[in-house]
């Protein structure tokens, strides 16, 4: 049963209060698609049909809809129906829900759930929405070095119901400390009696619970696991974080990645929820910025209107020549932020970057002067286009260092490197372009003036 | 054992012939490990330290090094070696070997394999790299509905050692047909006479192999798949997706997606192995159409060039004006690309996002234009001011309706949305915004002097 399916058979449920086609739908169709389907009713409808669910699914569903929505529906919900839900869902979902809801909402909820729930979620929604302990669960199975294989398969069997995945195990010894993994196909595998501290993978990968999150999709997806144990200052496991927990995580860090390489602010929901207002408040900085920013361009045309006045034809090369300098900056500074982002280079690497960006910008640099200067050959004769082809040379060559060390820069003092924002390069990119251009036709158009004994 | 380790445990190794010491490495740390430290070695010991390797521990070292490195080593290594590492490579990676090989290897490899694997080695290799079956494995595993869970354990534990995943199973009628999947946590819960067909998930999520691989991602993405059951024209199953190898294609078509939004060609392999030669040509297409679809900028400002000479303080303004343009459009290009890309929105969600954008690019344009008119004032005068003012609001508009509007416009001639790059937009910007500054200018200058009574 696939989305479309599911939206036409709710309608049907709702208009006929009809519990049978909704076990159908339970039965056939994913989580996904039912919240997605649920997503486009009424706050009524949408209550009412998680209330017609058993428990488990109905947290399952809910644990698919959107933060805003769960809000909403927490909210309309009441409390003893709340407390139920907080109960089933997953212990990550769970903590991410308490920290949405208003003040007033948690203290109603928390003194109900027992005492080890409180705990584990005042535990998990403690940190910060960067760091790797916000995407971790504490739904996961744990092993002693010394149960059989049997008594192990036994042992995931029992909790299977509800831990997030028993397709991966960790042991652990008397103090919690981390020893080993083992997965449930070694457990399979393994002759019944062998000991799990001997068919163990012995010194895990792991990470710090206050780590950056996206270390924590680097490793599972440079190790390709299914789950990757979060440890504290101390070596105890503290939660894992899963595969399809890190592929959310990367989604959405790619996103604002991109959004802050086009100079947009973190929206911090889905394009398609964000509003004007908010949209016109993550865009409207850089574009602001950038007026601004533009003062020394300006002050750089200042200084030279006599040049420009005397040679109007210089202006015709104008905006090609900034704009060349900007994008070849935005290029050299796009290609490190993501890389810097995937790890696959990091800090030490800006020397050697840098050696190979000089020999790239060069040759960029004289397939453009060759264009740009048969266009001053066509509009303003000899010496402008030498003017022009020698000024395209070196603003490539800046445009380009500055681009690519700029996010090496921005990475040094800790910041985002993906802060190198296209906006940014060509703000800087077009002041060092006018006084670039300007010096060396000054220079050379002077120059030039003297030889033919003016 | 981490990284580091190994490096200093594998010199130990190749110095001493140190063969105590590699089993060490071979049972304490990661493939990926083993495999970046190897990459840094010289060929010779490269091939020497797999050789130690058994041959199903070497296959898999093997399969996470590069591509390059691979072909290098398999052409290193001699012919029977080789055919013993295709018999123990998984599926999807000795396909993709396959496809690296250079012709006259591929001939000696393939006749000394058996029948079947031949086949499954020119099936996989067939697909084009951009389709489903580009990623997709055939090493899965299949029941039949009418089997118990208890036997279906079993058939899991034996096939265990050479499949993929066993935590996913797919169920096939007679004709292979797919027509549910179950799990191994399933099966363990489930009572061991239960029969598979009673137990398992009807009509599951699937897709076509010859359908764009982001798609995979997507649905894996979306439903927390482990595996993602591959289908042909006949509702066949012919190979699965696994979440790991959905999570590599995730990076690389964002990656690829990173690199054209900034106007960077498709590198193919990782920044850090690009050559300054493959780096120039991947960046010198869009920088040279720049500089030639310029000459409709340029055009614009000769046409203008008596209102410019009139009014030199124009130029001033001139860089600041086409750049604001360029970036508002840049900012909501990038903003469509990405959502376009995870699937957010789709093509018929045109209308309603311009209509957001108008909005949007309103609200900037008219907090640019109040900041660059307290510009104009004190650069110009209140005519210059009042001229800047209005052609920042216009541009502005211009500017984000077109790069909001172009990543639909390709997509929906089947062109990758990410080629609406910040440079091609710069230069539609840069043209557009010349022409609708001069034209406001000159007009409203115009005015203002006849209104002077001049």
């Amino acid at each position: 049963m696939d989305y479309l399916e599911v939206v036409f058979s709710l309608k049907s449920v709702i208009a006929n209060n009809d519990t049978e086609t909704f076990a159908l739908v339970i039965r056939h169709a994913h989580p996904a698609d039912i919240a997605a389907a649920i997503a486009k009713l009424n706050l009524e409808q949408q209550c009412r049909l998680l209330k017609l669910a058993e428990p488990a699914k109905r947290a399952e569903i809910f644990g698919y809809l959107s933060a805003e929505l769960q809000v909403r529906i927490a909210n309309a919900i009441g409390r003893k129906p709340l407390v139920e839900l907080f109960l089933h869902m997953s212990a990550d979902e769970r903590a991410d829900l308490y920290n949405d809801l208003p003040e007033d909402q948690r203290d109603t909820v928390l003194p109900a759930l027992a005492q080890i729930e409180r705990e584990d979620i005042r535990r998990l929604a403690a940190y910060p929405e960067d760091q790797v302990g916000s995407v971790m669960t504490s739904d996961y199975a744990t092993l002693a070095p010394d149960l059989t294989a049997a008594a192990a398969i036994e042992e995931l069997r029992r909790i299977a119901p509800d831990t997030e995945t028993i397709y991966q195990a960790f042991v652990i010894d008397r103090n919690r400390r981390l020893i080993g993994t083992v997965s449930l196909r070694e457990l399979i595998i393994a002759h019944a009696q062998s000991r799990i501290g001997d068919i163990m993978k012995p010194s895990p990968v792991a990470i710090k619970a206050d780590a950056p999150r996206e270390e924590a999709v680097q490793l599972i997806s440079k190790y390709d696991l299914l789950a990757l144990p979060v440890i504290n200052g101390g070596d105890m496991l503290v939660g894992i974080v899963t595969y399809d927990d890190a592929l959310d995580v990367e989604q959405q860090e790619t996103s604002e990645d991109f959004h802050k390489v086009a100079s947009v602010g973190a929206l911090g929901k889905s394009l398609r929820e964000a509003s004007v207002w908010l949209l016109f408040r993550k865009r409207v900085f850089w574009l602001l910025l950038l007026v601004f920013g533009n003062l020394f361009s300006g002050a750089g045309i200042a200084f030279f209107e006599d040049t420009i006045a005397a040679y109007i034809a210089l202006v015709f090369f104008l905006p090609l020549l900034i704009d060349s300098g900007g994008n070849a900056g935005s290029q050299a500074a796009t290609l490190m932020v993501r890389a810097l982002a995937t790890g696959e280079i990091v800090l030490r690497d800006w020397a050697g970057m840098l050696l190979r960006e000089l020999f790239v910008a060069t040759l960029l640099g004289l397939s453009m002067a060759v264009a740009v200067s048969s266009l001053g050959l066509w509009r303003g004769g000899p010496e402008i286009a030498v003017v022009v082809a020698v000024s395209m040379q070196v603003i490539v060559i800046t445009g380009s260092v500055i681009g690519m060390s700029l996010p090496f820069l921005l990475s040094k003092f800790k910041l985002d490197p993906a802060t190198a924002s296209a906006p940014l390069i060509t703000s800087i990119a077009d002041a060092l372009g006018v006084i670039i251009y300007f010096t060396i036709a000054t220079t050379m158009l002077d120059m030039s003036v003297l030889e033919m004994g003016v």
